[in-house]
């Protein structure tokens, strides 16, 4: 898939997954309309008529605006797990890894950011049963940036009094590119990636 | 007014200032409607029988659900700023000072965080004339943290290769806690502070 900068800063989309093309279609008007108006003053009316469909033809792909919602925030959580166990998983040193990760992780919720607000924002909407199954991946991902932590510490790359919550804050950092990021704005978001990864690594100890 | 540890985690409420007591009941039940379901989803109906009131007694108060979110966004920002601004402008070093922002930052938005999500997330929603006064206030907001990381860099303090990107992370740090916090998390609005003092202290190469 195109990052934001390949494709001239057009939103990264993750949804070449979902087929058939009418059922991505709807996904994408979803996310627009949630993100536009919020979950609660969208109707699945809203979201055909977007796609240039029928309410009919919606119901074939999705039973309820729910099952869009809950489709859109899994997809979402995959890929940002992907993203950071790429990161994790490859050669290199903790400091590189995790570089790499926040860069990665910044570059996405710039590019997405009109997906990642849907998912971060209306969490609470889902059902019970979606909802932990969204925290259940949540978590993994989480592992993920205290794995390289953990690393890093490990081999003394790192000095961080308490992991889990420098991991929560490396994590909050990324993800509020998604609130304050506008292509208006004086930074790519490659930019804003290489300047997180400096300041992740000064909050872990790195290069001391 | 109480901060959220002195009531036993009950929010910050920053309303005081709102008169009459219709005005302030009709206010606060506007950010919880706003918090559950979105503005677009809330009519002012909604609002005024959260508050025990007619949708005529509303008018009296408020002419349209904007002024309302308007309103909201106003006292929110501005008691950010005056939060900043007295961290940023009391006695002490630059490291004290910025310390001081962080923390009582990170606790005003774990505290407040209903509130501080409608300001936050629904910024959109306001109109264009609204939406420029509270962009000017966010401007405030920034130069106060800047104006701190200045000084710093000024006493040799600190080692901040691109300030106004540091300040942006600093300030994006402690917003996005209103996100995550919760009172069933293991940590307190104190302990967050304290941890994310320490953490921007890093970012900053205080203490070297």
């Amino acid at each position: 898939m195109a990052t934001a900068e390949e494709t001239g800063g057009a939103e990264a989309q993750p949804w070449a997954e979902v087929t058939p093309d009418a059922a991505r279609r709807l996904l994408m008007a979803a996310v627009e309309a949630f993100a536009e108006r919020g979950y609660h003053a969208t109707t699945t009316r809203d979201i055909a008529g977007r796609a240039g469909m029928s309410p009919a033809a919606l119901y074939i792909h999705y039973k309820t605006k729910e099952e869009l919602l809950h489709r859109i925030s899994r997809i979402g959580h995959e890929k940002a797990l992907e993203i950071l166990r790429t990161a994790a998983r490859r050669e290199g040193t903790a400091t590189e890894r995790l570089a790499d990760a926040v860069s990665s992780f910044v570059r996405w919720h710039a590019g997405g950011r009109t997906v990642a607000r849907v998912v971060q924002y209306e969490l609470d909407s889902l059902g019970p049963d979606a909802r932990a199954e969204i925290i259940a991946l949540r978590r993994k991902v989480d592992a993920e940036v205290r794995g390289i932590i953990e690393d890093g510490v490990a081999t003394g790359e790192f000095a961080v009094p308490d992991v889990r919550g420098t991991t929560l804050a490396v994590l909050s950092l990324c993800i509020d590119v998604a609130r304050w990021f506008s292509l208006d704005g004086p930074r790519t978001p490659d930019e804003v990636g290489a300047l997180y990864a400096d300041l992740v690594l000064r909050m872990v100890g790195a290069g001391k």
